[in-house]
């Protein structure tokens, strides 16, 4: 497959988790209803990010792999899955997608009258005062680093040519879910460098001030497990089913 | 497979998908109890929506190829997936199944002491003050075109022949869980003109008012879907695994 | 495979449904928390329902075809894909395996310092008075009639030699969790005289009075599904995958 | 595979039971939000402790067979799944992956101003008074002694050599969900004597004086499944699928 189609396929992908995942929390986490509380939690974020990666997995996985996640690109290089010449253009298609989409969910969001985009936080990632339960700086570094670590560990098994085909997409999506359960508290959890910086260019401020967190501890993580994975699991990268086309 | 029987199978799956999707939200979704809310919410209400789609993709995929939904059937046949001589049949079909899931809907809500069919909104679909969150025509009119573009985009990734066998229902089931995750607040949600139609008409009044856009708005989002995938895919008309059994 | 075993697969498999299904409505349903309600809800007993079809169809779906239920039975009998002979041994091991599972559960239940089991309903299904949301006798058979009847349907058509192989047991078992997110509130969900059955013999009563309509609904579903999905889908007897092995 | 990348599979894998499963109840399950609660109550939980054996088994099933559990590793070896000459190695391995993955959790958790490791109960087991519906003893070792009995029998059953292949993750994860959303108000949940191990240590007092239950309980109901499901379901060992890779 070309690269340019790859790169729109990621494009695309990308676009779709920020404005499904972070438009769950935006415009459906707090709902007020008539006899109880009505919105989807943090219990419906979780799910729909989950499913952003699903759906686009079975989607377009043929075309590109389906990384939509810088971190999963750098991963995946290392365990020497991904060639790494399309590293950058893969994580610049991937942070354009993430823009475009906090700039739909943006457009979408203020429809509602008195909807106020920066004070809302937009869904953006934070650490101290800036996390939900206002987690200390090292506790969002270690958890963001130790959930991506695990998240490329599932993806690099559940692709493993010995796993079963057709499967991956499930478990990867799925086990952004759980990263998500676990860890919304703790940074409104990004383990992905570009969703975090969709919605953090246009929230600005200290949105931005922090954002270099949600870059540098999720691809500690995923190099970790990029050299992890191999040595636990023997694979050679002849063996590996590979994840992108090229 | 005779049209005939194709038209029986999608009746039958859009009357669950409106008795099963829109039945939630009439019925389940809010519910007290003797220590918190017992209700579904919204969560419920997505997983409900999702689910209808998921059960009858495998259970009326091989007869019909279970679109269940206008914009489905339009989005196919500009993708070149769908007989455009069939379009018409199967949303006249569509259509019917919809308008007779909400009368058995009806049937069953009214057996409910009290329930004001009218006054609950009967799970219809609407924008500005018709909207959950009051949300404003523009915001409506884009949430739909966008949610549908993707829906349509997941559905023509995951049953092309490159994608695994047999997981389609998933994702297309899950992808309908997670629109609803996010969009039900700006609209309740619609992405599909039948599943409005059918609950409109016994609402009447405005909602019969506003649901030009749920038709117009999905099925632009649809028909972009189905220019774009096979753009960005380079499939074939002969590639692509065909939806429908001719 | 011997009838013995397959009669022990049924009742270990109702036992599982009861257990699991009603275990989780009447331990978990409602319970406060620091912080706000932590119970399941409508949405956690629609999914364990469903989990314990979904988990038992991938256990014993090979050894006795995993109908836990006599509705289920009687409309594969009609579909002509389970024969009569062993009609009344499964439908016996299902009642015998539900009684037996709200054993376990009364017994469990009654660990907790002041647990009522009568006064607690002890998750059995009911109308009128005893309905969740006092829904009319009407409504309630109405409900049960169509809920079960598309459980069958989507039964027949994922065990379809033509529909994906292996997939039945999400499509089915997730079907189960969907016809509980709607139809909790009307009749607690039944669709299962079996699993009505075991509750109602532990609260007497009026329980007992009204659990005609829990056998009568249902099969009346199962038996319109059972005719009907043939006629859609022009299978043959001898096209159908058999769900049991005998 | 050699013994020593089995072990490690199994270490990393219970981590991440403990971390995503324990780390859900610790962090996420109560959280207060502008218009309702958004914490992921005992649905939430349940969905991560699933999730975290669904997505490790995709990951690693292929290394370890993914027990990530003492009373799942004895249970196949009673049913002749797993060589016993295995099993204390296994065990060990189980163990020190939930006391890691624990401690990793208490140093995210004490990064929340105010947390009280021991106050909060750190996910612990308990029964009486340290049950959180206070269920007796009695009521907490019926329930862990069957609910990992089906457990060990929903395992057995789908990788059972006749289930279809590739599934038994979503099977055995989604076991594990249910098996929550019924248990968690009676012993907070084991049916794993490591998941139990890891937490305990950290709170000590009384969840260590309790922690026989939980490796017994379980263990129990893990060799009553190991002796009954070979008989209901007539499978030799040379016929059943081997989950470990030897």
């Amino acid at each position: 497959m070309q690269l340019s189609k790859r790169l729109a396929a990621e494009l695309f992908g990308t676009f779709w988790l920020v404005l499904g995942g972070c438009g769950s929390a935006v415009l459906a986490a707090n709902f007020a209803g008539p006899v109880h509380g009505l919105g989807i939690g943090f219990v419906g974020v979780s799910l729909a990010f989950g499913l952003t990666v699903l759906t686009m997995a079975y989607a377009i996985g043929h075309i590109s792999g389906c990384h939509l996640n810088p971190a999963v690109s750098v991963g995946l290089t290392v365990a020497g899955r991904f060639p790494a010449r399309d590293l950058v253009p893969y994580i610049v298609a991937q942070v354009i997608g993430a823009v475009l989409g906090a700039a739909v969910l943006a457009l979408i969001a203020s429809g509602k009258p008195g909807f106020e985009l920066v004070a809302s936080g937009f869904a953006s990632n934070g650490y101290g005062e800036r996390s939900p339960g206002h987690y200390s700086l090292a506790a969002a570094f270690v958890g963001e680093a130790v959930m991506t670590g695990f998240f490329l560990f599932v993806i690099l098994g559940a692709t493993d040519k010995r796993a079963p085909a057709g499967f991956a997409p499930i478990a990867i999506g799925l086990c952004l879910t759980l990263i998500h359960l676990v860890s919304i508290p703790v940074t409104n959890t990004s383990v992905n460098p570009a969703r975090s910086t969709g919605p953090a260019l246009f929230v600005g401020g200290a949105a931005v001030d922090q954002l270099w967190l949600f870059w540098i501890a999720p691809i500690i993580g995923a190099v970790i497990a990029g050299v992890l994975y191999p040595l636990v699991a023997e694979s050679r990268d002849a063996n590996a089913r590979k994840l992108a086309l090229d």
